[in-house]
């Protein structure tokens, strides 16, 4: 342990002397901060005091051109690398960056923003605009007022908050899974501004499977009488319907080589207590597992919101229109991570994706990556994709 | 039509001539007929007047040696093949079952039978036992009272009819997924009543995934307050519960083959309505096919069997104790068939299945059939392994 924070701090000191003159050289902790536009149009719809929370690591150079852009998964947050403070929990993708990482703070400056419609509407770390946020023009949460979203009302919001920052162009976008649609969409909406694109463990669309699974993904919340269509603020709220999502989010995410597991597999959850001696509070160890991680993602979690970012999953093609319309718009070189073993977005749709964006010759260097935990293998296995990352990020 | 009327025609003259002298020769109609005992032993305890259904192609001969069972799958019923009546649905394995067919009406004697708990328990042509029926002690339905049921009672009760006619070996059990369950559970428990295993689409035991999944499958029924910890009977039942489970069943049954077909993959299911203008009610025509497909089958289901059969399958290990002893258990020789697109049973546990079973030499021949349906090519496709099933029925 100190042997980790003299190594974190000679990073820290070589980070500050590297950047000699920045005042926000990253040490490694970071500082959520956020972004505003006082009227913003979303979903065609004129929405006031829109606000995202976004971070950042590492220093943006003097003229503005070392900045790549991180887009977060279904249920993340801006928090992709660092910590908030000393022994708190560090970003999902802290293992590719950081001060010599392949995602290098000594050279680029990495910046994380909220989603619109963020999943974790109630953690206080994140910043958000949804269904869960108050409209100006009455008062209470905007519940199903809120326009449908989309990945591109996304993607839009950031390329403000890239601007405010007087960045022109990026040295590249990141993302995994629904940040990797966003990557695409960056790609193919504002080609002059995306220099490479890095995206992880998805396709270039929701095809019917996509559309049919998130539509599954909210089935439990509709069933929950207390989602009430939506208008539950402020009383009972779906908490079990939520909790029931969340869980199958989690297992969706999976792969059997977890389920099945030393720790897991056919164990009972409480010693002594055969799962075959009642119906339902007699259980697999696996079943509680699942259980509890839906009930402690529900409490940071908002319903509505969940259901905003399925339906902004289901609507996703990149560019809009066709699939292969779309994709020809993406000209920046494309580092395409994938996992065999991923069950949301299997081989067949990745390889599609992957050939549809070479078809008009931009070049596609598509990397499998392979962790035992499915779609998961994107945050969990992506420093198996670390000395690709780097290579690509380096290249002319 | 005329002509296909001709060919039942002359395949039923056929039958009677071959098998002169019986009565019950298969002509392509079927009756349901009904098994009872007046009191039997289901998860431990003693249940009076146990009814299953079930329904037979083709004639017994004089010393009862040609019998096969077939066991059916989680939403199946008996109804494997023929029609109730002329102009009625097809068995679900029709396409194997019947004269000069791989399992051969003219040959064998082929019974099939309701489970106990069957899922379809408000279909008039079920006849099953489980919550839903009624207790005799009180006058109203089990509800949880009823004791968990496990593939193993399913398969003591079917050997109470398989013995009651007689039939003190079978030639073969056969079954798709959940009647692979009973198939292995046979071999294992009674390996001197079955000459030969023909399992369908499943491993010899639910692992950590198959509980994980499972225990997913029934969520969104505990979800919905109507359930009710399983007392709703006479009352508002929890059929959004029920459907939403019985539209996941469908899906995970399902290949991205099919979502991504042309007649679905990113249709809207109205003309007019893009599912972007609303959030719940504006859909795309995959989400409109299986909540349809969901409703439709909880109109003939009933909740707390879904729940049961779901526990039912978490619960199994081929010959109980652990999957390797009791793979050794089985000494028939196995066909087994399965595909690799199936994302219920995937070909890891499969293939494992095959390999512990041959480990004492018992002999295993593994057919990989592909119908673009997933775990569904087990039913939809099966007619792809015909020549093998034929083959592996006529060897000595």
């Amino acid at each position: 342990m100190a042997r980790q924070l003299a190594a974190l701090m000679t990073a820290a000191i070589l980070a500050l002397v590297t950047n000699a003159g920045q005042i926000c050289a990253y040490d490694g902790i970071v500082e959520k901060k956020t972004f505003t536009l006082a009227s913003f149009t979303i979903g065609g719809k004129i929405i006031k005091d829109v606000k995202i929370g976004w971070e950042s690591y590492g220093a943006l150079n003097a003229d503005k051109s070392n900045a790549i852009l991180i887009t977060h998964y279904f249920s993340g947050t801006s928090h992709a690398a660092g910590k908030y403070k000393a022994g708190g929990a560090p970003g999902y993708w802290d293992a590719i960056i950081g001060p010599g990482k392949p995602l290098d703070t000594d050279k680029y400056f990495i910046l994380s923003s909220d989603t619109l419609v963020n999943l974790n509407a109630r953690d206080p770390t994140v910043v958000t605009t949804g269904p869960a946020s108050i409209d100006p023009a009455t008062g209470k949460p905007y519940g199903l007022s809120f326009p449908v979203v989309t990945i591109r009302d996304f993607v839009n919001v950031q390329k403000e908050l890239v601007e405010s920052l007087g960045i022109k162009k990026l040295v590249a976008v990141a993302g995994a899974s629904m940040g990797a649609l966003q990557a695409y969409e960056w790609a193919a909406s504002y080609p002059d501004m995306v220099g490479k694109l890095i995206p992880v463990i998805a396709s270039g669309e929701a095809d019917g499977y996509q559309i049919a699974w998130l539509d599954m993904w909210g089935a439990s919340i509709r069933v929950d009488p207390n989602w009430n269509k939506g208008d539950y603020y402020g009383r009972a709220e779906p908490v079990d319907g939520l909790s029931t999502a969340l869980a199958l989010v989690t297992l969706h995410a999976q792969h059997w080589t977890w389920t099945n597991g030393p720790s897991l597999g056919r164990k009972w959850a409480v010693d002594g207590k055969d799962p075959a001696s009642c119906l339902t509070d007699c259980r697999f160890k696996i079943e509680a597992e699942l259980a509890a991680a839906g009930r402690a993602r529900a409490a940071v979690s908002d319903a509505n919101h969940f259901l905003y970012l399925a339906k902004a999953g289901q609507l996703f093609v990149a560019g809009g229109g066709n699939l292969a319309d779309g994709l020809k718009k993406i000209d920046a070189p494309v580092l395409l991570i994938t996992s065999d073993d991923d069950l949301i977005f299997p081989t067949d749709a990745v390889n599609e994706t992957a050939q549809l964006i070479r078809a008009d010759g931009t070049p596609v260097e598509h990397v499998k990556i392979k962790g035992g935990r499915g779609h998961l293998d994107g945050v969990f296995a992506i420093s198996q994709a670390g000395d690709k990352i780097r290579a690509f990020l380096g290249a002319k």
